[in-house]
């Protein structure tokens, strides 16, 4: 898998991921409304990426002010990490990433090279997610037994991330260890990530994979036919409670009616440790022709009206673990995350 | 509402469903072959309506075979039948009709016209429909209170039935005695039955209504939006196991968690005394193209393997109430169902 975000030329660069499978293009950022806007838009998603497309995008505001000094180059990085982290509500790692740079440029403001440093920074930020990918990966499939068939929903893989991917990342790493696992993948209305993403990395990796409707979950759990669910993040509270792509509190509800283990994989960097729990978290409410089109094409009467909140909360009791790449995460999760993810750990 | 599937000058005619709401496009089958393939094709849809469509076919067959004497009508309303009965295999509203239309063959045998009064059965059996789903309306009205918001699945509206529609019928019968609903009507992915239709119609009458994914509606339970769930079915065996559009048991999972009333609406002829329980009930599994396209456009990669079961089988252990025009049925099914639909009962 190639990289989903680089920063080239003056330009941070992503591949659409609004236009995969069906066409690859790249997006150049000159800008970083611009990349504001790219992760508004969703032509990058996954938690994990939209935090190394805003570091990228503050390293890219210090390139377009370095001739105007330390002190333009400041006020930029400032007015560049509030329109970043203001551009997806949910995730948590837009603000931690955003936060990070803010603490290089303190670092840095008095060096002769702010905007070299700053991209160097990203650079690193990017490649701690790769490192915390790969490590979420070899972690999580420990957990993972010969022959499971594990149900995955939206989209963690590489592109979601820097490189390996999160959850996607523990299916990746079992694959590879030869465990024979097979993969159900969600199609994940309304923007069908796990369709077209997640479906064609499972494709491009070799893994046995099958593509359901949402809605048929639960009857291939009633079937016997799911062992373990396995899925990302986008904010993991003090108390274990995650938000993430709608959908995922009816597969946690449906996996505990079953008796199937229901595991988070995200970094350390997606928990926040400042929220207490899941209801302090902000849902993002997307605009309501995601629902009403698909690809372009009205399927709903014209003058409906539809919700479409893009994250739902799953309470931290029906987790049964939370993989990080600083360890593996249990209930009481208030005790746990704190350990792994707080001052004492890595974030 | 207009009607859905009727007859007229030598052809059965239905609304094409598949279009709709986009074009109205009115089919007209002059071969019971078509009428075939009009079902297997979902042009028309719906336990009901599909039954009555199955009438109307038989009562073709007969009409094209009347210059051949009684005993060629009597073949070819046979293979009608045989034809009929086979194009899809969950809902059991088809075999219902086509062993009445037989009954009714039977006894017309001998008389000299018998296309005319298979049509006239045809008929009477819309029509019973129609009275069914009145009286299922004005029964499962009863059981709403005022203001509540009631989350519906699929499509259960006039276009499934010969009119009023089943669980739809509830909900509009208690909209039009001024409870003051509202409805969360659920896309139904893959063919967006909900999205297409039950909005449609939901919007003609001027019931309040939000459309939302169908991985959306675990999220509006959790977050107290939603006070009842009220959906149709294409079998019910006779222990109260229900068949149903796919996703329909991830709801009934959902209900109970939050402790909600979870409601089935059906005419008797859905009921299957001798279907023993779900297990017994075929579910169709349909063309995988209706996963992978939307509206005619791909959205998974090529070579995805997917899979699409048309329905799922919810417990009658997950069903409080289910709502037939002889009365309304609770657990133990085994003896109410056999009351409302068996010998002693209307079907």
């Amino acid at each position: 898998m190639e990289q989903t975000v680089w920063f080239e030329n003056g330009a941070v660069c992503l591949v659409d991921q609004t236009l995969l499978p069906h066409e690859h293009r790249v997006v150049r950022c000159v800008t970083c409304e611009e990349v504001a806007y790219a992760i508004r838009s969703m032509q990058v998603r996954g938690a994990p990426a939209i935090g190394v497309a805003a570091a990228y995008g503050i390293a890219l505001a210090a390139h377009g002010a370095e001739r105007g000094g330390a002190g333009r180059a400041a006020t930029a990085v400032r007015e560049a990490g509030e329109l970043l982290a203001a551009a997806r509500p949910t995730a948590v790692n837009l603000g931690w990433a955003v936060r990070r740079m803010m603490g290089a440029m303190a670092r840095l403001a008095e060096s002769g090279d702010p905007a070299g440093g700053l991209l160097r920074e990203a650079e690193a930020l990017a490649a701690a997610d790769r490192a915390a990918n790969e490590e979420i990966g070899r972690l999580g499939a420990s957990m993972i037994a010969p022959g499971e068939r594990i149900l995955t929903y939206c989209h963690t893989g590489g592109l979601a991330t820097a490189g390996f991917g999160t959850a996607f990342g523990m299916l990746r790493a079992a694959h590879e260890a030869g465990k024979g696992i097979s993969v159900v993948a969600c199609e994940t209305r309304p923007v069908l990530q796990g369709a077209r993403l997640t479906a064609w990395e499972l494709m491009h990796y070799g893994i046995p994979s099958t593509l359901i409707t949402d809605n048929a979950a639960g009857a291939l759990m009633a079937q016997g036919l799911i062992d373990r669910v396995v899925l990302g993040a986008d904010r993991i509270a003090a108390n274990g409670d995650v938000a993430n792509k709608v959908g995922t509190y009816t597969l946690a509800v449906l996996a505990r009616a079953h008796g199937l283990p229901f595991v988070v994989a995200a970094p350390t960097s997606t928990v926040d440790l400042a929220t207490p729990d899941g209801g302090s978290i902000p849902i993002e409410e997307r605009d309501a022709s995601e629902v009403t089109q698909i690809a372009g094409r009205r399927i709903a009467p014209d003058g409906v009206t539809a919700r479409n909140p893009a994250f739902d909360v799953t309470p931290g009791r029906l987790v049964d673990a939370i993989v990080t790449e600083a360890g593996i995460a249990r209930a009481p999760y208030a005790d746990s995350l704190r350990e792994l993810a707080g001052e004492g750990g890595r974030a």
